[in-house]
C-alpha cells in the first residue's frame, strides 16, 4: 500500500496511474500539482486526486511525507520541477518520472541533484510507461490504461534497489509489466517504434491540410487513413519536447526512413513491381507476425 | 431486387458485397468466379455465393442472364477478365468494378471493349467502394463492411444512366453512400489519402524488420505503432498493382511528402522547436477536426 502519492502533471498518464491505484485500493491519498486550475478541478471531480495545488501554490509541505513522487510533466519541465522538489521532499520517497525519453531526463535529474547537495540521487528512478492515447488532460484518464502494458525502468548506477522496487510495484499494481533497459537503448528503440511514426503521421496530416484540395482529401479519407494518422492528433507541445529531447536518435531514424522511401520511389518510378512487392511482402509478413505476438502479450 | 449477381474475385470486397445484399434479401442468386478453389469453398461454406467456378471452368453460360457483374479482382487483371466476359455477357447487365484506381480501369475497359465491337461500353460503370480491412479472402468478408461508407462512382461519357443507377442502388443497399467523381480526380485524391499512407506504412515496417535490432523494436512497439502500421499488413500483390496503376499521382504525392519530411528534418536538426510545434499543431488540429466530422458521417 502506497501512503501518499504526489503526481506532478495530472493528465492522461499521471491521472490514469492514480485511478488504477485507487481502483485497487493501493494508495491512501493522491496529491495533484499542475499548471492549470481547470484541469485540476476535472481531476478532483473525477476523484483522481484528493487535494490539488497549482504550481504557484504552496504544495511544499505535502512533500515531507510523500512515499512516491511521480513526475508526469512534459520532459522539458522535469529539471525545474525537480529543483523545486529536492530541497523539501522526504528522504524516504522514491521519485520517478513518466517521460518518453530517458537520457535527457537522467541529465536533467543529474543537474537538479547537483544543485541540491543534501538530496540523494539514489531515490530517483527513471521510467517510461508505454501507454497512451491521442487525448490528453485529466478528463482523458482511465483506470485500465496500463493493463498488460509495458513500463520501461532505466535505473542509474546510483539508484537504490528499494526505490526501484517501490516504483516497479506501483506500475505492476496498475496492471503493467516492468522491464529494465539502459537509457540509451531505450531512446534508440523508441525513436524507431514511437517517435519516428509520430513524426511521419504529423508530416502527412500537416502536408495534406496545407493543400488547396484539403477539404476533398479529408472528405474521402477512410479507415486506413484514420488509423495511420491517429497519433497525429497527439499533443504538439509534448511531441515537440520528445523530438528535441531525443534529437540525435530521431534524426538517425528519419534518415534511414528517408533512404528507404527513396528506394521505394525509385522502384515505383521505374515500374519495378517485383521489387515493390518484395518490400511490401517483407513488411506485411513482419506486421502480421507482430500483430499475433502483440495480441498474445495483451492477454 | 437483383436477379443474378456474378462476382469475379470472391474476397473481402466482393464477398462482403454479396453478404450485405443477401442479408437484406436484395439478390436472388450470387455466382462466384475465382482463382483458387480453397477460397471458393470458403465462400460456398459461408453462403456468400450459391455456385462457384474456378477461372478455368465453364462459367460462360452463367453470364447470359446476369443482372450485375462485379469485378473485384486485382486491378491488373481487369482487362483480361473483361475480354473473356464481353462476348457472352447479357446486353442488359451492368458491369462494374471495385478497383482502387480508376483511370487505369477505364483504360483497361476501353481496350477490352475495343476488342469486342458487338459489346456496348454503355453498360460499364467504374466504381470504388472505400472500405476494407487489412485482411483478404472470402473468410475475411462480412455483411456490414459497407455500412456508412462511401462508394465513388466515376461514370464515363458513354455510361448508360440505368446501368449507373443499378450499380448505385446495389451499393446503397449494402449501406453505402454513393458519390460521383471524375476518374482523374479520384486517382489524385486516393493517391494522397490512401495509396501514400499505405506506402509509408509498408516502408516503416520493412525498414525496421530489416534491422539487426528488429526483435527489440517489435517487442517494445505499442498501440501507436499498431494503428500506424495496421495497413502495412495489407496484401502486397494488391498494393503493388495499385501503386503501379496510379504511379504518376503516387510519385507526385511521395515527392511532396518527402519534401515535407525534409523540412521537419531540418527543423529538428537545428533544434527549432517553434517551427516543429507549429507543424505538429497544424496536423493535430486538422486531425482532431477530421475525426469529429468522420464520426458524424459514420452515424
Amino acid at each position: 500500500m502506497i501512503g501518499k502519492l504526489i503526481v506532478f502533471g495530472v493528465g492522461l498518464i499521471g491521472g490514469s496511474c492514480a485511478l488504477a491505484l485507487k481502483a485497487r485500493d493501493a494508495v491512501r491519498e493522491v496529491i495533484g500539482v499542475g499548471r492549470t486550475r481547470a484541469n485540476l478541478d476535472d481531476a478532483l471531480r473525477s476523484n483522481i486526486i484528493d487535494r490539488a495545488y497549482a504550481l504557484d501554490e504552496d504544495w511544499m509541505q505535502e512533500l515531507r511525507d510523500a512515499d512516491i513522487v511521480l513526475l508526469a510533466v512534459p520532459v522539458a519541465q522535469m529539471e525545474n520541477v525537480l529543483k523545486r522538489i529536492l530541497p523539501v521532499v522526504s528522504k524516504h520517497a522514491a521519485i520517478t518520472d513518466a517521460g518518453s525519453t530517458k537520457q535527457d531526463v537522467v541529465a536533467a535529474a543529474r543537474s537538479a541533484y547537483a544543485s541540491c547537495p543534501e538530496a540523494n540521487m539514489a531515490q530517483f528512478v527513471p521510467a517510461h510507461p508505454i501507454a497512451g492515447t491521442e487525448h490528453s488532460g485529466a478528463a482523458a484518464a482511465f483506470a485500465t490504461l496500463y493493463e498488460n502494458r509495458h513500463v520501461i525502468v532505466t535505473p542509474l548506477d546510483e539508484t537504490d534497489a528499494d526505490a526501484a522496487q517501490k516504483v516497479a510495484m506501483m506500475w505492476q499494481t496498475c496492471g503493467a509489466k516492468t522491464l529494465i533497459m539502459l537509457p540509451e537503448q531505450h531512446d534508440q528503440t523508441f525513436a524507431a517504434v514511437s517517435h519516428l511514426p509520430h513524426m511521419l503521421a504529423f508530416a502527412l496530416v500537416a502536408e495534406l491540410a496545407g493543400r488547396p484540395e484539403a477539404e476533398t482529401f479529408f472528405m474521402h479519407a477512410g479507415s486506413g487513413f484514420r488509423d495511420f494518422t491517429r497519433i497525429a492528433g497527439s499533443s504538439p507541445e509534448m511531441w515537440r519536447d520528445i523530438a528535441l529531447a531525443n534529437r540525435d536518435a530521431l534524426l538517425e531514424e528519419l534518415s534511414r526512413y528517408q533512404a528507404h522511401l527513396d528506394h521505394m520511389y525509385a522502384e515505383l518510378e521505374r515500374g519495378d513491381g517485383a521489387a515493390l512487392e518484395a518490400r511490401m511482402k517483407r513488411a506485411s509478413e513482419a506486421r502480421r507476425h507482430w500483430e499475433k505476438v502483440f495480441r498474445e502479450r495483451k492477454r
